[in-house]
């Protein structure tokens, strides 16, 4: 469905339940809560389903939207959700009734009754941003999380997925909001404990591939050396990709003993996504993830070997 | 002046040299760059002064502008630059003749007989944009220097300087320019060197004022060990800025011995500028510098007694 006929379907709707992705982030949350608003705006009952995964990074912007015990909806909407096993458990019995997703991944299985995708948005925010324009006012109560979906997911304006259009929109939200405060909690503030993992991320980084291919490493004894939170270690996949020389960064984390998360961020050289694909994950080209069992060294290996294979091809 | 006064101005002058201030940053460099640019599309001989403390991350910009040895100009045009004492060595003789200035700092001392001021341009840059929009189209070889200097000014739209125009004329400047590889260069590029010092700084960092002060600082010992170049330490300022819990990170930066160079970057509660010219510095109010004679540590205890004496105030 184009941006109109989102619209128009999404005014035949009430009761709407709201869903965001696993270990959740700015878009998912953002763009969720704005759409959440956007429906209350028109008068219609909407609620996110609570995500227990959610940090205190973005729980301001989730929690005044969470359902109440008990509510039952008439409506299932996702977003930003690529897939059905991106759903959090606790909405995995909704998986066959999403009436509606609106997402930016070009990968998107298809699994809602109906979709609607545009891949070259730099966020589902913007999608999210052009659907609310036809619904209701962009009240600065709905600017403020559309604006935390979009910066988030072009890393403030600074990836390749940034395009005018999205500069576009950040204008005119930023015509509702002061988005100052938000920049700074969100993209110029470290954690004491995250300087310090970072430190020794660098000083234990790998190279491989003639030195353009680093891997940086997150096991569980890291985290719990400095006691780190979810929001210490949230987008420190982003730090492999900083180092000169290289073109693909690779983020091992260890999320439970036998499970691990890996993050690819790379140039045009590397297709980020057909790599994690062939371990079963997905994403973008610049930046991609998969979930594997096994351990930090197995991971390694294999997401290398991905790596390697789809940039001979 | 006004933009359009500014553009009519120039439109009558030919042989014109352009200066950019000492320790040259994006924006000074991007803005006379593309100021260039734009006056030999209009016809005019025009010149950059070359900039010999100029690092590798801007000298593609700058280079193909630099000044012919014997160019006697008619008229002479600075641009970003606040005050005489931050023009270079080489540009000293022209301190006097300054015919116009476009500038964004608030503390411009009007050394200039003409100046084109606008304090609540995020940029420089900004200025150049719209006075170029008067003059000239805007090419592919003008929108590049311009992207640069907006983006490196307002930390690829992080800071609090950044305003809706700022979005706007990114938008404008992206229609004629891809600007991934540039802003992967800028912004998401450290070399191995930097990561190790930014790392040295972290462990070494230290909290005043019940944790609110942040002091890094950078040493001769400290480059020398990593044998850095200016590119390598080049916006290392930044760093001190990310301490969470802190709202003035202070960057002591020993240049020679005997001689520190200090930054500050502050939120609502300290005025940067306001610390720094009580040292014989300026800036903006969330950004500002002073160089001092002294060592680090009374480079150190210094600007730590001007942020509480302006704290206070």
């Amino acid at each position: 469905m184009n941006i109109s006929e989102t619209a128009q379907y999404l005014k035949t709707l009430d009761r709407v339940l709201i869903l965001t992705h696993v270990r959740p982030d700015g878009d998912t949350v953002g763009s969720a809560a704005a759409l959440c608003q956007a429906l209350r705006d028109l008068g219609r009952e909407a609620y996110l389903l609570d995500n227990p995964e959610i940090t205190a990074t973005y729980a301001a912007y989730a929690e005044p939207y969470w359902a109440t015990e008990g509510f039952t909806p008439d409506s299932v909407i996702a977003v930003d959700i690529a897939a059905p096993g991106l759903l959090p458990e606790n909405a995995k019995i909704y998986a066959d009734r999403v009436e509606l997703c609106i997402d930016h991944h070009p990968s998107n299985s298809g699994y809602a009754r109906r979709i609607c995708l545009d891949a070259s948005a730099a966020a589902a925010g913007e999608i999210v941003y052009a659907v609310i324009r036809e619904l209701t006012a962009v009240t600065p109560a709905i600017a403020l999380p559309l604006y935390v979906a979009i910066a988030t997911d072009c890393g403030c304006f600074q990836y390749a997925n940034t395009t005018a259009r999205t500069h576009r929109i950040a204008a005119e939200l930023m015509e509702q909001i002061d988005v100052s405060a938000v920049n700074k909690a969100l993209f110029r503030t470290k954690s004491k404990v995250r300087l310090a993992m970072e430190s020794r991320m660098v000083a234990d980084m790998e190279l491989y591939d003639n030195d353009r291919v680093v891997v940086m490493q997150i096991p569980l004894s890291l985290r719990q050396e400095y006691h780190a939170t979810e929001a210490d270690i949230e987008e420190l996949s982003s730090l492999a990709a900083l180092v000169e020389g290289t073109d693909c960064g690779i983020t091992l984390r260890e999320l439970k003993p036998g499970t691990v998360k890996i993050s690819v961020r790379s140039g045009p050289r590397v297709d980020a996504c057909a790599a994690c694909a062939l371990l079963g994950g997905g994403g973008h080209r610049a930046a991609a993830g998969a979930t594997v069992e096994g351990t930090m060294a197995q991971a390694k290996a294999a997401i290398l070997q991905a790596v390697e294979r789809v940039t001979e091809a």
